[in-house]
């Protein structure tokens, strides 16, 4: 079936059912918006099988997103949506941007969990925004908005809990939303070291693509420790 | 009586009341955070009276401001107030940071007003924050930050009415508030064509610093012939 769109990490095609779509996680890896570029023989399979773990333990929990089954090593069927412009950032410890932009030390641990707002537009370098850019720039009405703000911490309680059993602190991660024809609101798109943030919790080591991005380990050796960790849940 | 801050505009001195400030306009002018720099005779005096009498105008419509009196060409007596590291933007037309930022064309008017708060910062450049950053770095109560917003539209609403009298449009401007020893929150600072965009209705001519920033015209003849049709009001 046709390629729909092909993204950095992802390929999306349709199928024969209208509203559903089928996901192929690729072998690249990139890194500040495409600057930095590899291919990682065996990451699409470790980022399927990771956001599809992932996606079942938040529907277990009661967190619905895109996510209807993995179909292959690469590859997961999801229901189509429209993605809202939005990339949605949760964090509960201060790193990466949110250190340099605001001055917070890396590692500062937030009282409470810190939700971000980005516009999802490349040609912009996906800019932080507020409630009122979302509203004057129709990403989504202010119903949407507290919708998907929701969803949001509702993954972050889930997910906080499940990397504590792990023995990882979800430092803080991305997340996109979408809507469905019958105007569903939906996590979508993936959940995985390549969107979060996951430190060991004794010793701070990186379990996601900050060993890419800072040249500091093997990106597949630290992914694929992080889903056997998952998989001994 | 004591130098007790020199910004790039202006001084800021102690006088014999503990609760009253005098500031001193400079005739420096500078622009992207002082990469510019000039000294412009007359520009202390101009911005003086610009401020005093938009002050003065604001507390007649209701708006009340850290605004004492003016005591010289260049002087002015204010209320002493600890000031919210804010830079509180409201704009009615696309100028400047916004149109790089998020697209907007330059002229792009906005069905309301939009409101932006900025860190004030220089070592981080006076970042773009959320009301969550506000709490998040106690710059502000949500209290706080809600009579300043409320503040800040007043203001929009009485200078835009002002403007329009005088065939000009209010495009965009930066305030700032502070709070007095006895918990008032205060509008605070200066309200002049350094912190203003302002353009002609017919000819989007400019009665600001953009003119200096973008070397169109002389800063001196554009702030007098603005401080002339705000007198002629
Ligand atoms: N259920 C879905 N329905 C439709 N589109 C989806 C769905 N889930 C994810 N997408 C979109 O599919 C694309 C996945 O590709 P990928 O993640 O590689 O993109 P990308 O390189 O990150 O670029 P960008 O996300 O900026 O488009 C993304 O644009 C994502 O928003
Ligand atoms: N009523 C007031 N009480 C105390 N401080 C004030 C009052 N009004 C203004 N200020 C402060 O006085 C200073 C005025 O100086 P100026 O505007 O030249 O500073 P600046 O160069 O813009 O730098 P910055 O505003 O970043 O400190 C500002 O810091 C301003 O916030
Ligand atoms: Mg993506
Ligand atoms: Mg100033």
């Amino acid at each position: 079936m046709s390629l729909l769109y092909e993204g950095k990490a992802k390929r999306v095609f349709n199928t024969e059912q209208e509203d559903v779509l089928r996901i192929e996680y690729k072998d690249e890896v990139t890194a500040g918006n495409g600057a930095k570029k590899d291919e990682m023989l065996g990451k699409g399979r470790l980022n399927n099988l990771i956001t599809s773990k992932i996606f079942g333990i938040l529907k277990q929990k009661g967190v619905p997103s895109h996510f209807i089954e993995q179909i292959s090593e690469t590859e997961q069927l999801v229901k189509a949506v429209e993605i809202f412009p939005l990339e949605v950032v949760v964090r509960n410890v201060a790193a990466g941007s949110i250190c340099k932009r605001l001055g917070f030390e890396k590692g500062h641990t937030f009282e409470e969990p810190l939700l971000e707002l980005f516009y999802k537009k490349d040609e912009l370098n996906d800019p932080l925004i507020t409630d009122d850019h979302v509203a004057l720039l129709n990403i989504a009405t202010p119903d949407e908005l507290s919708t998907i703000k929701n969803e949001a911490l509702k993954v972050n309680a889930v997910l906080s809990e499940v990397m504590n059993e792990m023995n990882l602190i979800l430092v803080d991660y991305k997340i996109e939303f979408g809507v469905t024809k019958d105007g569903q609101i939906l996590l979508a798109d993936e959940i995985s070291p390549d969107t979060c943030r996951i430190w060991d919790k004794e010793t701070q080591e990186n379990f996601d693509k900050d060993v890419y991005r800072e040249d500091t380990g093997s990106l597949i050796d630290t992914y694929e420790t992080f889903y056997k960790k998952l998989e001994e849940l």
